[in-house]
């Protein structure tokens, strides 16, 4: 494999000194591009994106040829794994994904099986291996997964959902079917992100991108539990080199603490909160990632500059911040403005790394 | 007006000794019940029903037939305000609502008037009036309003929403046409409050249910500011009666103290926050009214039972706390889940009033 010509994102997330802060936009690689959608529409369905390498590695380095990016992260989606376990997951128009077949009962969560990363999620590995060739090791790759909190609420109620009313009744009245559930799904998760370390990935995400919806109470048994026995579970150096893990719970900025005492190594950070506050709350056990509203990007590329010194400063000097949106790049934003915003970030953030 | 037989809401509202945690349901006038739907069938649509004083009374009742529930609240929505100001106000079948004429140009937000709340809000008077009167004093009357903020989501959508582009691009391009159309909504929702007043509300709630998608800085500037501005010009006492204001932001834990120095007299609390830590951090400066997740009600009653005590010990000993949902009550709930939780309240709640 080349050497990294760009390693600051890895020196960020290991809290070693680097020349300016990273930057990366969760989601970088969608439809906010017009070069996206006009890939997208050559590859068929949005599953039929991700299941061909040759085009998943075409729009992961789309964003990177249009702004000087830290990091590439492989485009894929976090519900691989259930429609590997035969779920049979679709996109419908406007109504995000859906699962052909939901799990509800005993019988079907007891007959779930853990797949194998190289075989039914092979896709996957090829994709990883193919960008990170393509990468040359300009930056590094990130690898990522749903949580299992979130793959099950999808699993579950069989789409999005406003009010998860299969996922709670089951969670409340069928603990123990919940948890063998959650147990088969870690355990997916452990295999499916080690392969992908193995095939190419430099550093872990974990989206959990449904935690937020839980009691403090249910978020420590339901959520978090889980990802603490993933981070356990991973690879954490591969080839000489470390493997940094980041855990991002939206709307889970009140539990930054147990989250970082799961031994990961970053923690993504939603646009509720100070940044600093979080920063104080977690001392130097974690690198940060994030905070910017997505919603900023609407604004003129001053305002959105001024969001940016405002969110460094509310961080701080020295690192551990790797800078990002605090969710995912919206489609209809301006792509000229999430260049003015990585820009930003680079010219704004020498002095906080003196 | 009779004089009131169970005053235990508004005393806890007010930090006054009580028997018992009194309790409440957000929604708990909504389709969980086949009654209402019945009610519902007969008046024709949604606003249909808002707009007839004698059905929205019906409705108000309901619950409190089936329940011993400790308040009322108006049965009516948070956007009449804006349908009063001429954008128009529908409900299209599971798609919740719609405006007909958004808010987006300086010249739409320039010509929004404030309402005059005997004049085109008449039927929300007329309404607290019919159901004040068949309360006969046996539980207060909670009257209640949107945000400036929330309201103006919904304003410039014109629809729920998942990015929230255009007030977002309104609000960081157009600060001070976004500050416009904030305060003649907060005048608005002023004199509107204070009409329920008169009428004879006898609380008030002031639900923001979007300001939890601000970051805490716009938070500030957006929501919470105008709250304040809310808080100081309502009519805190009428008729020798002191009458409470309960704030609540949905996401908003993080902002409790501030959401406290509003003067107000008690914070809602959503169920993603411990209740006793909230309590911890506000001190003895408002009551708190919350925090059991909506979905438990999915749960046995029994289970039910466990997650009330829970919360009733979270919370702890002495006044100060008004029992509720942390969010409206589901609709695919089984109403006698939601007898076993007010039950539940009562019957375990005498401890921590000794």
């Amino acid at each position: 494999m080349s050497e990294l010509k760009n390693d600051r994102f890895l020196r960020a997330l290991m809290r070693e000194s680097v020349d300016i802060t990273p930057v990366w936009m969760m989601r970088q690689a969608g439809r906010y591009l017009p070069e996206y959608k006009a890939t997208r529409a050559k590859a068929g369905s949005f599953m039929d994106l991700c299941k061909n390498p040759e085009l998943a590695c075409e729009v992961t380095l789309q964003p990177l040829e249009r702004y000087p990016l830290d990091a590439a992260i492989l485009f894929s989606d976090i519900l691989t794994i259930p429609d590997a376990m035969g779920l049979g997951l679709y996109f419908s128009e406007g109504e995000g994904p859906r699962f052909k077949n939901p799990v509800r009962t005993e019988k079907e969560v007891m007959n779930l099986p853990i797949p194998d990363p190289n075989d039914s999620l092979g896709y996957v590995m090829d994709a990883v291996r193919t960008i990170r060739s393509a990468l040359d090791g300009s930056v590094p790759l990130i690898g990522f997964s749903g949580s299992p909190w979130t793959l099950a609420t999808y699993m579950v109620e069989g789409s999005s959902s406003k009010e998860y009313s299969n996922i709670k009744a089951m969670m409340y009245n069928r603990p123990d079917l919940m948890h063998h559930l959650l147990e088969t799904t870690a355990q997916s998760v452990i295999s499916y992100l080690n392969a992908q370390v193995e095939a190419g990935a430099q550093a872990l995400m974990i989206f959990d991108t449904w935690g937020g919806i839980l009691s403090p109470r249910d978020y420590q048994e339901f959520s978090l539990k889980y990802m603490d026995k993933i981070v356990a579970g991973l690879t954490r150096e591969y080839e000489g080199q470390k493997i940094p893990v980041v855990l991002f719970t939206k709307g889970g900025a009140n539990w930054a603490e147990d989250m970082a005492d799961t031994g990961c190594d970053a923690l993504g950070v939603d646009w509720t909160v100070n940044i600093g506050d979080i920063r104080k709350r977690v001392g130097h056990r974690v690198a940060l990632q994030g905070n910017m509203d997505p919603g900023i990007l609407y604004a003129k590329p001053e305002r959105i500059r001024t969001e940016v010194e405002t969110i460094l400063a509310s961080y701080g000097e020295g690192s551990g911040h790797v800078f990002n949106l605090g969710h995912g790049i919206h489609q209809f934003v301006n792509p000229e403005h999430a260049g003015a915003f990585i820009e930003a970030v680079h010219n704004l953030s020498p002095k906080y790394h003196k």
